[in-house]
């Protein structure tokens, strides 16, 4: 599009070919070729997706008050590195291995196999299988973050980690083998192409029983039924999170192509990234206009969940809708933030970020929306496979809570908790320098 | 270059082509590839400058006073969804489509045509729509986080976001087609890389034309004619900024190479990402010296803006200058930040965080200095570009800026201004915990 | 493994092949496409690896008291550009140019040829010129972030810089060149993939030696022999400087494959990004259980620099172990890094970002355990080079130190360390709105 500029490379690329006397056939991408662009897509995007990690870091941070950001800053850390581990040790093979249907098999995946493509054989749509596992690993520490949002400011760090090992080990998996695993819900069409259901709305619906179980922060909900803000302490920070967010869902949900090693495939992934971002956009700009409307003025939290809630939306099928749907999908999903928030207010459920509008709300939402655009999946098989999935994490991870409740216990101290999570747990400050200003509670 | 694992890999390969029995003949890459690289490289180059929106969002979070922290977050994550949404409705196909000399065509970018390659013809220099959409959307929202800097601290929130509007749907799109587009400076021969003119400029125009008709903020300049410095209430995160923005560079630059698929696209593309490199160096040495000498102190702002000076001048010619001749083109660049800022301030012009010296001064040097580097372009042809770029945003963003101000106002009210836009338009806080130190104006 | 979508990719690639009848057939990269997946993996990569330089920023920035933090910024920013200059005008030569054993050539890289490849010979690991200099560029920074961390608070910010240019054109590019650039230590046969010895203890040694030299900040240790903690001012943003890090690690080691253009070398990559994430989520884990075990409490900053030290260990050898090896060796990092801190602490060595115990322990003894993955390696060769290598840099850097100790002098007067660099030697202050806590010193 900049002539100029492509011209130049043009006539260079044909200067170079005149050269070696070589015409630029009409040729298909070969078969290692196409390995290697499949591989390098899983690493790069894979690369994005992790760095979503420091992204709900950031946010939780932004959203929390001071005197619990060190903690939440370490559940992050945390619960990244132990869902790789138990992702390793139990969940990739329980997810992808000899799925027969509702469940994988129970062994680790001690390693990659690549013989084959090491001794030149490539299959078509190949690609290394330490950039496979890579790629669906980073998936799982995203269902984790959302929990720990939800549920800052009170919870026990080790107890959290715990409910992380269960979640990633054995909840997120066997779900996930239904549907990408190849097992039932795939057989019967449900489609859910980057995980609105299988990623946002199981870390949803494990942060919705958990903070019913857990309970509401200390004076989050007055005896007289006034509900109060608790604002969180740095709003750059959480601005920063969802930038961070938005840039790691292009890996997200464009690696979910699976492939880079043809036309089609490229041409799938952009039109992904292009969706995605549009979808973000209308979520922005959707939550800005109906809050302006409703409140007569604009929350920045609420547009940054705005730019969540519009990535979440079109997470379940980025490929298919045209720029101008996307971005309604997108717009739709900042109106559900904006409604959604005061509702569990109301409701006396405390989601401390936002987490459970954003993710799970338009992660139904958007799951549903699927059979807009893709022809070939129904209302009904989306209905299915999101109350399905929404039933069987329900039913689990209530039951890992309440067991961790009665044994270990989940919920801090009420004098820890008062003290705030990092003096009473770490041992330290978030800010130890920054006056605790008016509104501290 | 490490000898060791490269002699193994190169080991490991020529033992997998052994096993095939395929030479590794001498051989061009084929279409297809081509295709998939030229699509993939606007994918992560564009991802790269997407991130540049944190970027901005970051080094004005940092600049501004605490009380218009909050407010900078949103319309930076606005103005960047905004941008999107206007170049998709208007901009992109008045910029790029059917250009007759100075306006292309006003209509909507209503969705990607990949017919051909998907029917399997690839012509040379092939590429997804969505991926060339995608990095052509991204500039816009560069030119538009611009003004915000500029603004901050005394702009009304949807004034500025309508402003943003005109400015991504006419003022950019426009101006880009005489250029980009293949209009009459094109054809006349104007060269402009990556966009020194066409974005940083522009922006810049903007900003300044803004700044002016909008007025300083309040005790900016006291009647006695002294200047108060007003001083940014969180350096780390313009830090944060500036490398940010550093990072998102390579991708401005090294994708506007617009092509992947051939060796001299990746070579072109190589030095691109090497000079962008050492211009920015060179920016902040050179801002960091002339600091020293002048002032006996090195200042970090100017250093931050020095780098930011050095990127904006090799934008417009990144490919064709020596590393050595790259980085004196940022180190001018950089001196060009130290002068400029107390310039501004003597005339007047409040810039709250020095986006007019780095990107409308350095914009304005860096597109002259192509005629250094590159033998096709000349001096004359190059100020022609830069004057009548100018001029057409002046004039235009003038009138914009005057609708604007005698219909909905653009100015918040003194109260307001006193206040902090963020208790005034947002009605919250951005640090509610952290004491008001002693400089808060 | 997404099986929808990857049928659906699938079919459409079929689709298109059957329409311009050519079957995908069996066949290897040709030698211009592996030249351009070279040059873009280096390109690709080494952005992340320069995205450290913020990691290092952020995570300096959090851990330093707030009076001395916008300068451990400007260091930040001026080191890495420093950095490049340096190696463009002697090391990069130094290092790879016609190394004879121990040292290579005294001279600039003026600039790229690629002469060979534009006339259309692509060698077998073929790449840019400029996209390798740009990815050893960023390595040489890594070395000197790592200095500015240990000794924050209280160097002069020229005297620093001073050294920086010492140790960029001398110290690092000569003892690189005895392995990566073919020299002694290679013909040996030891081993370095990616920089534990070469990079990471080599900034270690030099911290080290500087600490020494440089003495203890005022008040870290009293004469009765109590440490006094002096905690970092904002953690989240050293979080976020270690997510940062995480990240740009991929880079660091999944770019020194040093090439793309195979099915062997992407398989390669998948490995060390895989084992690189492990490593690091081992070295978080391992750090939190002993913490937790010895003080009864998890400690932030630990964690974070367990996830260093766990990513510093993998990187001598990132590619050969299983993914559980990968986890093992990280852990001993984390556990390293635990023990470590305190020792420091005991000898009144002041390293204020932990950098010694997270690049130099673990740097030696990541370079040790390349024997337990790698056949070709042996305990004896690894410990020759780490002690060699080790003496050298300590022999040098302390003649550089002293040097500069007896010349311009290195440490900060008493009032400007009181007072806090920011505002003796930049003249402003990084939070000038955030009250001072109680715990500033």
């Amino acid at each position: 599009m900049r002539n100029l500029t492509y011209l130049k490379t043009a006539a260079a690329t044909a200067a170079a070919f005149a050269l070696i006397g070589a015409a630029p056939a009409f040729a298909a991408v070969d078969s290692e070729t196409a390995y290697v662009l499949n591989t390098f897509s899983f690493l790069v995007n894979g690369a994005l997706v992790m760095w979503m990690a420091a992204g709900f870091a950031m946010l939780e941070s932004g959203l929390v008050r001071s005197k619990n950001t060190a903690t939440i800053c370490l559940k992050n850390i945390a619960l990244y590195a132990l869902s790789g581990l138990t992702f390793y040790l139990v969940g990739y093979n329980l997810m992808y291995m000899d799925v027969t249907g509702y469940i994988g098999s129970f062994s680790p995946f001690w390693g990659p196999d690549d013989a084959e493509a090491l001794a030149g054989t490539f299959s078509d749509g190949g690609y290394s299988a330490s950039s496979d596992w890579f790629f669906q690993m980073v998936f799982v520490a995203t269902a984790a973050s959302i929990v720990s949002g939800t549920l800052a400011e009170r919870t026990k760090l080790w107890s959290f980690l715990a409910f992380v090992v269960l979640l990633t080990a054995i909840i997120y998996p066997i779900q996930g083998s239904w549907v990408w695993g190849g097992g039932w819900l795939s057989e019967m069409g449900f489609s859910d192409y980057a995980g609105s259901t299988l990623v946002h709305s199981v870390g949803g619906w494990a942060a919705l029983t958990g903070a019913i179980i857990l309970g509401a922060r200390k004076g989050k909900y007055t005896a007289e039924g006034r509900v109060n803000p608790l604002p969180g302490a740095n709003l750059p920070l959480a601005t920063l999170g969802t930038f961070i967010l938005w840039l790691g869902w292009f890996g997200f949900n464009g690696g979910s192509v699976l492939a880079l090693g043809s036309a089609a495939s490229a041409i799938e992934m952009a039109n992904v990234f292009a969706n995605t971002n549009m979808a973000a956009a209308g979520g922005v700009l959707a939550a800005m206009i109906v809050t302006q409307i409703i409140y007569k003025k604009v929350d920045l939290t609420l547009a940054l969940n705005g730019a969540i809630g519009g990535l979440v939306s079109i997470t379940a099928e980025p490929a298919d809708p045209t720029i101008g749907l996307a971005i309604l999908i997108g717009a739709v999903g900042g109106v559900i933030v904006v409604f959604a928030v005061p509702l569990l207010d109301k409701l006396k459920i405390d989601d401390v970020v936002g987490a459970i509008p954003a993710h799970l709300f338009c992660g139904i939402w958007g799951t549903l929306a699927v059979a807009i655009s893709d022809p070939e999946a129904t209302f009904v098989t989306q209905l299915t496979g999101v109350v399905s999935i929404g039933l069987f994490v329900l039913v689990l991870s209530s039951i890992f809570w309440l067991i961790l409740k009665y044994t270990i216990g989940i919920r801090a101290s009420v004098e820890d908790e008062i003290e705030g999570l990092d003096k009473a747990e770490l041992g330290l400050e978030a800010y130890p320098e920054f006056g605790q200003g008016s509104q501290s509670f």
